[in-house]
């Protein structure tokens, strides 16, 4: 396997040797490079910024769940490293390429032509783009119709062209579609300032994987398929609803951020839960299960049509939900599945978005609850209308636009879906991860509300910094490794799940791998990331949520948040 | 003397004696009470930041140029502590109330109608703004009808009313125009966010001040003059040209920003220098000797007229000129004339919007030296115009608008008007004073221009940094004590300078102050402003300049910047 490096300014290329990289993968890979290459204190929009996608340790396998790509870089949103998640099938492709990455170097001229680049087993072809100024579903199809049906994509939206700090990378899924987001940090505009619309992997390259160990893989891999078919979790929870099985969930433990973060509980949060979600896909068509990759035995994702009974999103998440939901007032979820659409489209974070559209609220510009409204605005993103610029650079830069104090975010990017007060667990890591605000570098919702390996009250102060600490290394061993993070619901609670990832890899590489050896890839990738974010001028009082959650009492359980700043830091490896 | 404190969101008052504060005045004062009662990570708009207007402790006398006013708080736009220092009538009045300082506190409920506060000696009185919306003359018109022609007033224009990073607050000059700007750190957004439109103080008011040793003073007051008198700066180019005497001296030494930082030399220097700015005013009327407040000897400031005739502007500043002139390549100086009174109207800082508009010429929306479209876009600030919101909060803002990464900003405040490359001693500044790049917060280009007060070359690292840090505490006390900052051309230059100031202070108490003790003065003030701004956040990573100063050579001298973080933090106490 070789890493690609291509050079976006002179359009030049080469294929190297893994080096001291190999070992590495998913966002320990994109976290060591960025932490070695990549001036800590350079602006995350020039030259030398480098922008890095790789697939995961067991990409190169069929092991279940193994197709998460990393994409990293140094965040024009937080302004410290970031490694952003997605689904799709560019991971399991990239080892048909013989590629464990790609990474895009330099700056072109101001007004050069956006490039189109596809890349084969042995060559990289640039061309300037037919699809510049398109939105994502279009630009996709046209992009397909020139590359052949099985071509995968890495594409950025109009957001992106624009360099705007919500952008996305959007990857295409089994479809073809281009449904999922690498969506935190605003890596988009980082490859819109390379200027790179898309990126085409030749999806006839068909580079044989070669293991070490098949009969051990294989054993390992069956394991790992039953390890995650008997959670009920994973099993039947997340195919049956969706991610948004959450919504009722987190509701009834008085959880859900509702108003930007005033309550804990939405009034109208049955009208956009799972259940009423399963209900519209069973009247309409479309589809409950449904994997974002291929390999996937979870199957969480799901094909939502509108009222006329015709496609209008997929992928669409509690997350997405909460933020243009209960967050907002707005209890329309046809409205809300049209908002993950347009985000989609126009290649914007769901969730920086959703709280963008609260400050709008709260500077007066929408009113609550305004889901037409809020339609109406997401669409200026992208376009030359200037309100556009102003949203599509997230939370915090819209509330400076409106004069608004009450800002959820962490280290500038915005809060996920559960508040902080009542699930520390989570809040602990919104406030400690490299990453900023991010529900998924530590996810103790598990322990706090859901009761999957372990049990925490997520009211208490005690045992949820040791809780989020622990996570936050698992959490990134598994994306290192590039598998799901919905695998830690069956891992957590099954004494075989963590040994069997170890045993995959022995299985992959030839060489025993141990458990604490893989651990040890989580440690070290999280010491690049806070060296990276130290080095780029974050301190200790960064690590800390914002004073409101501080000051006020959340409902209905009235809890509140505690934590000194030094307190925190030992959520830190 | 007295503290006068307002809540804002009560509308209720207190006069409180000196207590701890006793002693201090200006900036120490300022930067005191930011630093003990602002919670150091507040949000700069909530109800817990303060905003106080400070009189300097020279203020209650009649020495020369002791009439300069301090404004203090969090900065919107740098994140930490801000003095804002101007002329203007307001710090020889305070004290006629018996005041030494007015602290605004806490903040109204949102929608709450803008307030105008009215001081006279016993009483306080709020009332329902009559001129929310309109621009600065015409507000101060109306204000001066309703309140007394001798009336003195600090007051936002639309900018700080929509709290944006560039608001500056406007104070009222000896002809009640409201010319005067506490510029830089978008203080107007602060007063914007508390609600108040304008504090008009009771120009009837006439506390006497009570001195110590009135002969001692007297003297003092009479070699003060006399020093300042005697100096070829403070006595003949300043009042012959203005602060625009520069434009040609910087020019010739390759130092005048040109085209974003791009260059030192502007081929149109002549075309917008001191000597035709001089040339226009004897042709067209107008006035060359101007002082900002009574009391000023230096006489820097000047009333400029059109081409018609008719007054334009006054307070027409170098760095004004240089940043809209040199810096987006443009050679007008009546164009640039309205660009400061635009500014002046709309209550926006000159120096953080010219780097504003580079920031949109950067990114397309203007073509360098389009001084129309400046014109236009500069008019958007503050009225619907979503464009508007963008400009007015400022550079940095404006560049991640239109995904600029050419950024010439230090802790988020854009660079005034000289090359910190080739004039190291006031670049040294830019990069550690706790301000944000500031040249008035140690002036190097004295010594590596002027050859005022000692000769270092500005061109090489050595020498440099001493320079600064001695620069920077000498100023904390020139701002402490109320006085112009140019008297600093003089007393560098004069032996009997520094001690007179002591003297000066010893006659107004009675108690011998020793010109260590005041020096000590502004080391304390400096330790406070560090001391917030760590809490706030700050590293010595914040202490530098950015990147394309380290890696771009600037010519025509082909000079660097070789300066390390880790050297830079000897500049600072």
């Amino acid at each position: 396997m070789k890493i690609l490096r291509i050079n976006t300014r002179t359009k030049s290329f080469k294929f190297e040797e893994l080096g001291d990289l190999a070992g590495l993968g998913g966002r320990a890979l994109t976290s060591r490079v960025v932490n070695k290459e990549v001036p800590a204190n350079c602006h995350p929009l020039s030259a030398e910024n480098k922008l890095i996608f790789a697939a995961g340790v067991l990409a190169p396998t069929n092991a279940a769940n193994s197709g998460r790509v990393s994409v990293g870089a140094k965040s024009p949103l937080t302004g410290g490293i970031k490694e952003s998640n997605s689904g799709g099938q560019f991971a399991h492709t990239l080892p048909k390429l013989d590629l464990l990455a790609v990474i895009l170097e330099d700056k072109p001229e101001a007004g050069s032509p956006m490039q189109e680049i596809f890349i084969s087993a042995d060559k990289v072809v640039f061309k300037d783009s037919a699809v510049v100024g398109m939105r994502n579903y279009a630009a996709q199809e046209k992009l397909l119709s020139a590359y052949g049906d099985k071509s995968v994509t890495a594409l950025i939206g109009p957001a992106g062209e624009q360099c705007l700090c919500a952008a996305t990378i959007q990857f295409s899924d089994p479809e073809g579609l281009p449904s999922r987001s690498a969506g935190r940090g605003g890596l988009g505009a980082v490859m819109g300032s390379k200027g790179v619309k898309a990126i085409i992997l030749d999806g006839e390259a068909n580079a044989k994987t070669v293991y070490g160990n098949e009969e051990l893989f294989k054993e390992a891999r069956k394991e790992w398929v039953d390890v995650l078919r008997t959670h009920p979790v994973t099993s039947q929870g997340l195919p049956g609803f969706g991610t948004a099985v959450l919504v009722n969930v987190i509701n009834e433990a008085g959880a859900l951020p509702t108003k930007n973060f005033r309550m804990g509980k939405f009034d109208g949060a049955e009208k956009i839960s799972g259940e009423t979600l399963a209900a519209n896909i069973e009247k309409r068509g479309g589809k409950t299960k449904h994997g974002c990759h291929t390999g996937c035995v979870i199957q969480c994702s799901q094909v939502y049509h509108g009222k006329d009974g015709k496609y209008l999103t997929t992928g669409f998440e509690y997350e997405t939900i909460w933020g243009f939901g209960a967050n907002l007032l707005i209890d329309n979820l046809d409205d809300i599945a049209q908002m993950d659409r347009t985000c989609d489209e126009i290649g914007m974070d769901t969730i920086e978005m959703a709280n963008t559209m609260a400050m709008a609220m709260e500077g007066g510009v929408l009113a609550w609850g305004d889901s037409k409204g809020v339609l109406a605005e997401l669409d200026k993103v992208g376009s030359k209308d200037p309100l556009g610029r102003i949203y599509g650079n997230g939370t915090s830069y819209t509330a400076k636009a409106f004069g608004v104090d009450r800002i959820p975010v962490v280290k500038n990017q915005a809060l996920p879906a559960y508040d902080p007060r009542a699930v520390k667990g989570v809040g602990v890591t919104y406030a400690t991860t490299p990453m900023g605000a991010d529900h998924t570098a530590g996810y103790g919702v598990c322990q706090n509300v859901l009761k999957v390996g372990g049990d925490v009250d997520g009211h208490k102060n005690e045992g949820n910094i040791e809780l989020s600490k622990n996570l936050q290394i698992a959490t990134a061993a598994v994306d290192s490794l590039g598998l799901c993070l919905f695998v830690a619901f069956a891992i957590l609670d099954d004494a075989r799940g963590v040994p069997c990832m170890a045993k995959l890899i022995t299985g992959l590489t030839g060489k025993e791998m141990s458990v604490d050896e893989m651990m040890g890839i989580g440690v070290n990738c999280l010491k690049d990331e806070l060296d990276f974010n130290k080095r780029a001028g974050f301190t200790d009082e960064d690590d800390q949520l914002p004073r409101f959650f501080r000051e006020e009492l959340l409902a209905p359980h009235n809890v509140g948040w505690g934590y000194s700043t030094e307190e925190l830091q030992a959520a830190k490896v």
